[in-house]
C-alpha cells in the first residue's frame, strides 16, 4: 500500500473523514467476499495472497484500484488487530427512502443505539431475518465504522441503511399506515402479539429506552416476557427475540 | 487499598491466580448490589462514596475487609476502565451436580464457548429465562474472568454454574432420561419443537460448533429457522432465541 493510500485508509478510522470522502473500509474475508458479492462500488481492494481464490472467483469484477499486499501492511492501516485477507475502500450507499408499499412486513428503528458492536450484530440479525430496512437515528454510533462493519459479518452489504430524523420518518410512515412497535419492559407479551400489519419496531438505546419524541408517537408497546430475575437484556438480544417472534407469524 | 491487597486484587486478574487461591473480583455498581444480595461469601469490599447508599442497606452482612476507596485505586487495580463504585473479592462457589430432580425443564450446556463477552450475555440470558444450571466444558473461557462476570449484569450470583466434562456428564444425565438437545444449521425447526422432558441444550463453539464427541450423544438437533441470507447467528444471539423457544412451552 503506497504512502497516499496508506494515509487514506487510515483517515478512514475516523467518522469525520468517513462523512467527507463519503467512503468506508472494509475488513477481513467474510466481509470481503460478502463485498464483492453486492453492488457496491468498490474504489480499491488490498489483498493478500490468502484470499487470491476469492479474487479469482469475482475476476470479472470492476474495481479501480486492486493490488497485492502483506498481512503486515493490512494491520497496520486497518482497525483488525490480526487480518491475513484483505481490506477495501467503498462508497457509502445512499438508499432512497421506502414507499409503504416497500416496506416488508417487519422492518427496524433504532434509537440511539450507541455501541458498535451491537449495532453490527443487530444488522446481522436483520439479515437473518430477511428485514431489508433499518432506520437509525442520527444520535446512533456511526454504522460505517470498522468495528460495526466487522461485526455485521456481511450483513452491511445488504441491508438498506436509512440515517434519518426518527420522529419525522417514523410520523410520515405512521400517517402511512404502518404501525409502530416499541420494545419495552412493559407491553404487549410478543409471545401472544398477533397483527398482520406492515410494522416498524423500535429499539431504545443501551442505557435510556426509547426517547420520549419517539414513544410519544409509537402505536403500541411490545415486551419479551421474563421469567427469572434478570433486569434486562442485551439490546442486540432482545432485537433477536422480537423478529424471531414477529417474522415467524 | 494497601499493598498486599493491591498485589492480591490485581493477582486475580489473571485464571492461574483465580484457580489457585479459588477467588474472583467483581466490579462496578450493579454486579455489586446483585453480589450483595446473593449467599456468595465476600472477603473483602472496597468502594467509593458513590455506593455508601448500598453499603448502608446492607449493612448487616458479613464483610471481612470493608474500606472506602477512591475510583483511581478501583481503576489502578481492576479490569475496568472505569469504576467509580466498588470491587469485590470473593470466593468462587462450588456448586453439587443437581440431581434430575433438581435440574430444571431447560438446562444449558456450552461447548467450548470462547469469548468472554458471549459467556457473559449468555448468563444474563439464562437469568431472564430462569435457567438455574449451566454445564461448562472444561474448554470454556474462564467464567470467572472479570469481563465474563461485569458482562453478566448481576447473572452470575444467581446461576449455578458447573464445569465438567461434559461428554460424561452429559452421558450421566441421558441415561436417566434427561433429552439432549444440540443447536446445529440443520435440525428440528425450533418454532415447530414441542417436547415436555427436562432437557439440556449444547450450544457449540463460536468458530467450530459442537464438538464431535458431545454431538454423537445427542438426542435431537434443533435449528433456528433462517428467513433471509446470513451464513449464521452469533452463539449468545442463537441462545437466546432457542430459550425464548422452549421455555415459553
Amino acid at each position: 500500500m503506497n504512502k497516499r493510500w496508506s494515509k487514506e485508509v487510515r483517515g478512514l478510522l475516523q467518522k469525520k473523514k468517513r462523512k467527507e470522502s463519503n467512503r468506508f473500509i472494509v475488513e477481513g474475508r467474510k466481509n470481503i467476499e460478502e463485498l464483492l458479492r453486492s453492488n457496491l462500488t468498490i474504489e480499491c481492494l488490498f489483498y493478500t495472497e490468502k484470499l487470491n481464490d476469492v479474487i479469482d472467483r469475482y475476476a470479472d469484477k470492476k474495481i479501480e484500484i486492486l493490488q497485492e499486499t502483506t498481512p503486515e501492511s493490512l494491520k497496520q492501516n486497518g482497525h483488525l488487530q490480526t487480518n491475513d485477507s484483505g481490506l477495501a475502500v467503498v462508497q457509502i450507499p445512499k438508499f432512497s427512502l421506502p414507499t409503504k408499499k416497500e416496506l416488508g412486513n417487519v422492518s427496524l428503528a433504532l434509537d440511539n443505539v450507541k455501541d458498535p458492536g451491537n449495532l453490527g450484530t443487530i444488522l446481522r440479525i436483520a439479515d437473518w431475518y430477511n428485514i431489508k430496512n433499518i432506520f437509525l437515528s442520527k444520535e446512533c454510533t456511526d454504522v460505517f465504522a470498522p468495528k460495526v462493519i466487522a461485526s455485521t459479518m456481511g450483513a452491511f452489504s445488504r441491508i438498506n441503511i436509512h440515517i434519518v430524523d426518527l420522529v419525522d420518518q417514523l410520523s410520515n410512515y405512521k400517517e402511512e399506515g404502518i404501525k409502530l412497535l416499541g420494545a419495552d419492559m412493559i407491553g404487549t407479551n410478543i409471545h401472544n402479539y398477533k397483527d398482520d400489519s406492515k410494522s416498524i419496531v423500535v429499539m431504545g438505546s443501551e442505557s435510556h429506552g426509547i426517547s420520549e419524541d419517539v414513544e410519544n408517537i409509537l402505536n403500541e408497546k411490545i415486551t419479551i416476557p421474563r421469567f427469572g430475575d434478570a433486569e434486562s437484556l442485551n439490546v442486540a438480544i432482545a432485537t433477536a427475540i422480537i423478529c424471531d417472534n414477529l417474522v415467524r407469524n
